[in-house]
């Protein structure tokens, strides 16, 4: 494996653990919200700042001063732009230093050559996963969250991109862990790369 | 493996040579073309009529009698209305028979309780593909002919099922056959599916 594998995931499919476990086998890094303080550490604002940013798209008014940075006073870049510009940057950095797992971030399309997951799975099965990793919460609530986040990732990716998320000639494998679990789907993708290697 | 298999394939991007494969590894039944002999015999029609509506839709005048079948006279049921319900009928009849692979034909969406793949590949590796099964063809043609069976395809999915041809949230496991080949694939849904069973 020399290449760099991204994961696409929908909130509550496991993606993030997917991409762990592989990073794990393939013995090669994983990046998720690491590239966050890399990219602010980058353009030198507050990690804060893109923290609320990150995989949601902010449509500010261009007359509001105080949404935009200083460097970009000129052009009127708004801080969420900058933000995927300082990400995509350390996204191709990372990928020029060798293989390694990245999750979410657009980072299919910010990249040439990637191997491109896409991970999900049916809102029954996501409201299950997190209600055992988060016991006690409200299953209506947890719905509504659910949705919340996919409906961000999909416009922040459909925004960055101008491609339909979801799509699956998209992605190289397209998993849903529904039916085998996290587990099933890791040994996918490995015997799908293992044709790779011979 | 006691469920039914169905697949769903761009066209030159290798689903019908998986769907055999599969079918001789997990040692069941392979349906293709032949729902289309079973359904003829079915409502008692031509086989040659059945092959002219295969997965693509035709949009009759109503008032031209003869594209109606005498059968459904009263009701004015277009043909390749007539023919997707025998066919649904089929694919129903066989996946109650016991675990098999179907290719097209909307099988995803006609059965309950099927695992659902879906083969695609970029448009170079399919001309590809199909150069080589058909040595001698020329390649514009070939991406014209690609290009116009994916269109009936997806036609004639979107009418029947209204849902979307290709959105990953449809289908178990979607697979770019570019990469890793036919066979990449196969072990691909192999590892999948062996979780089913353990």
């Amino acid at each position: 494996m020399d290449k760099v594998i991204t994961v696409s995931r929908e909130f509550g499919s496991g993606g993030r653990e997917l991409g762990v476990k592989l990073a794990e086998k393939l013995d090669i890094p994983f990046y998720d919200k690491e590239l966050i303080s890399m990219a602010a550490d980058d353009i030198n604002i507050a990690e804060e700042a893109f923290q609320n940013y990150d995989e949601h798209i902010v449509i500010h008014d261009p007359l509001d001063r105080q949404y935009y940075h200083a460097f970009s006073d000129i052009y009127k870049v708004p801080m969420s732009d900058q933000i995927f510009v300082a990400q995509s940057n350390v996204i191709r950095r990372l990928a020029a230093h060798g293989p390694c797992v990245i999750v979410g971030r657009c980072a299919d399309m910010i990249l040439d050559d990637s191997i491109n997951l896409f991970i999900y799975s049916k809102m029954r099965d996501r409201i299950k996963r997190m209600l055992i990793l988060e016991p006690g919460s409200d299953e209506k609530e947890m719905e509504r969250r659910i949705r919340e986040v996919d409906r961000k990732r999909k416009e922040y990716y459909q925004y960055y991109t101008g491609n339909t998320w979801g799509r699956a000639q998209n992605y190289h494998l397209c998993l849903d862990s529904g039916l085998t679990g996290v587990d099933g789907c890791l040994r996918a993708v490995l015997a799908y790369l293992g044709e790779l290697s011979e």
